[in-house]
This record gives structure tokens, C-alpha cells and sequence, in this order.
């Protein structure tokens, strides 16, 4: 049966979004039209508003600020030579929660599965390589020969996360005095009886 | 961290989407940011757009149509005494693409665990019955005494399929002189090995 045209549209749009199939897109479409005008034109405007949007030209985060630099990047407070390099924006989102990582991020974006990076990764790769190197951001400090301190690699503690996390090892080792990893461990208010082996082995060598 | 409004906001009306849970909803959003603004403005139109989109006053489907029914409902070939109640719009176009059912359709919409209709779904369940009497529909035919000739319950075979079934079953028996259901059995494709015992007892018992 052939459905009524915006809704063949929509369903092919929504179903280009991460994680939404083309059944559930249909789903979806079905559902926004049972939802009332306002409701509909509310998601819609939304939606549009996200074009005003900027995004960070050194960590690649979002921002709203009239410069080129989100908040975190134009804020002289964060420490200038601790990077985290993560994947995604909802994982910078979920460490700086914490309130514990006073550094600087890296977004370099989702990492296919075969463990090469895409153009537009290298391209965001060369470009972290550059600011570390000119050390733009380390003036105030005096720079120091082209190296942050410590660069942490804040991967998912999986198989694909340390394929990742190796490959991109490699490539910055010669610009951070210290490369790292996120420590792994018991999960806090999880049960050792339900914890896996690697975890459980994990949390034994690093017993504190 | 405060993520930037724009995000937050289209974040939250995405949250109340069917299945599409908070986390989701603020991946979805960083992924839009990070497309085109072409892209994002088109989906933004498409589910504008979805505002013109009207609702049919007789089976609840969705049409473009300038009078207040639905391709199916205002065409004369399909048979009129023939309704299929169906859960969803998503169930009637799957039934449709079947190309075997040549009546009509009626949207309940979702019926909730508690097997207890909400009132927007008593007032369609009116609606259909009214139909049903005052046989508007049939009067080409004559109108038959207020009955249809066959309701089928096009309900999931489930625990909460049957629920729903023994549900409207009662509450449209008179309204009909032959209630049934979709008839159950081995899926095509399927293995006898894989199949559970309820589905192989229901092929058994309509050996064929």
C-alpha cells in the first residue's frame, strides 16, 4: 500500500537517524500525525533551531558562543595540557558531570568497527596534532616543545574500545608526555557475585 | 552540565517519543547538529509538513483527501461489511500489503496493559458502532438490521492480543454476525524444530 506522501517522507528522513530502523520510523511518523498541530509544529521549529548551532574548532563540541571556541575550550580555568580524547558528545557530556576532569576534550567521533579512521577523523586528528604542536592554547604557560602532558584516551572499556584506543595511541604518543586510559574496576553499587571475570580481575590488580 | 538550550529542548520533545528513551534522545540531537543544515531544515519541513496530514472520521487511518475519509474508506469496491479492528496504522498497512483483504478497517489504537480502553477509545469504539447501526455505509446494499457481516479482531496472537480481543469481542457481538480472529499456525519460512509448543498446537489444529 502506498502511504501518504509526508509520511513516506518523513519516515525516510527519521530513518537515516542513528538507531531507528524503518519500521520504527514509520512507527514514528504515525504517531507525530496523531499528535496535535502545535505539538507537531513545536518538534518541528525545534528541529530547525538546531542549525544555530556552532561547533567547536579545536575540541568539536557544541557550541553557542560568537567565537570559534566552546565553553570548556575558551575557558582559561581549564587545565591547558590534560586531554581527553572521546568519541562522542554524549560521552564528554557524561565525564564532565563527574566534576571530577578539569582538562580539556577531543571529540574524534564514533570509530568504525574495522578500526580505521575516516577522512573526516584523520582530518580531525591532524588537527588536534596541530594545536598540541604550535601550543596555541599553552602560551600563557610558556609552551612546551609541541607535547601536552597527559592525554587520556577515554575509550569504552570493550574489545573495540582498546582496538581504538591502541590505534589512537600510536598515533599521539609522540605528543603527550603520558598517554592514558580510564581505570577499570567494580562498577560502583554493583554485586561481585554478578561481576565478570575481566572485571573482577581488573579490580583485583588495581586494589587500592 | 547544561548542555546549550536548542539541545535540551529538542532533546526532551524527542524523550517523549515512543520508544525513545532520554539517552537516545540526546544522542539523536548531537547527531542532527552534526549534519548539514540542508538536512536538518528538511527534516524540520518534513514533520512540519505532517501538520496537513487529516485524520478519517470512520476508521481513524490518515489521508490527504479533501472530504473527511480515507483512500479505503471512500471507495466503493472495497466491501462494506467486512471490518478488520486493528491496534495500530502500522498493522492496517501491513494487512494491506497483503493484497487478500478486501474490507474495511478500524484503528482502536493502542489498548493498554490494563486491558481498560482509555475514553478517546471508548468515543471511537462509539463511533464504529453507530456506523455499524445506522449502516450509512451499507445503504447501497439495503442496510442489514444494524450488523455487520463480520468483525475480525486483527489483534497481536499474544497473551495481551487476547485480552484485547475477549475485550471489544464482548463489547461487539451484537454489532456483528460473526466475530473471528487472524488465524494462527507456523509461520512461513519458519522451522517446525524452532517452533514453540503453542504455535505448533495451533498448527496442528488447523491442519490443512
Amino acid at each position: 500500500m502506498r502511504l501518504p506522501d509526508p509520511i513516506q517522507k518523513i519516515a525516510s528522513e527519521l530513518s537515516e537517524l542513528p538507531s531507528i530502523g524503518p519500521r520504527q520510523a514509520i512507527r514514528l511518523a504515525f504517531y507525530l500525525v496523531g499528535r496535535s498541530k502545535e505539538d507537531i509544529r513545536a518538534l518541528a521549529t525545534g528541529i530547525d533551531n538546531l542549525r544555530n548551532l556552532k561547533i567547536c574548532e579545536r575540541c568539536f563540541f557544541i557550541h553557542q558562543n560568537a567565537g570559534a571556541l566552546c565553553d570548556i575550550c575558551s575557558n582559561p580555568n581549564r587545565n591547558q595540557d590534560l586531554i581527553m580524547v572521546v568519541e562522542k558528545e554524549t560521552d564528554l557530556v557524561s565525564v564532565e558531570n563527574t566534576k571530577k576532569f578539569t582538562g580539556r576534550y577531543f571529540i574524534i567521533g564514533e570509530i568504525p568497527k574495522t578500526g580505521l579512521l575516516a577522512e573526516w577523523q584523520k582530518l580531525r586528528l591532524q588537527s588536534l596534532k596541530n594545536w598540541i604542536q604550535k601550543g596555541e592554547w599553552r602560551t600563557e604557560n610558556g609552551g612546551r616543545n609541541g607535547q601536552a602532558n597527559e592525554i587520556i584516551l577515554g575509550f569504552n572499556p570493550t574489545a573495540l574500545g582498546d582496538l581504538q584506543a591502541s590505534l589512537l595511541a600510536k598515533e599521539l604518543t609522540p605528543f603527550a608526555k603520558k598517554i592514558s586510559r580510564l581505570g577499570r574496576g567494580l562498577p560502583t553499587g554493583g554485586e561481585i557475585e554478578f561481576a565478570d571475570d575481566e572485571t573482577l580481575g581488573s579490580a583485583l590488580d588495581r586494589r587500592s
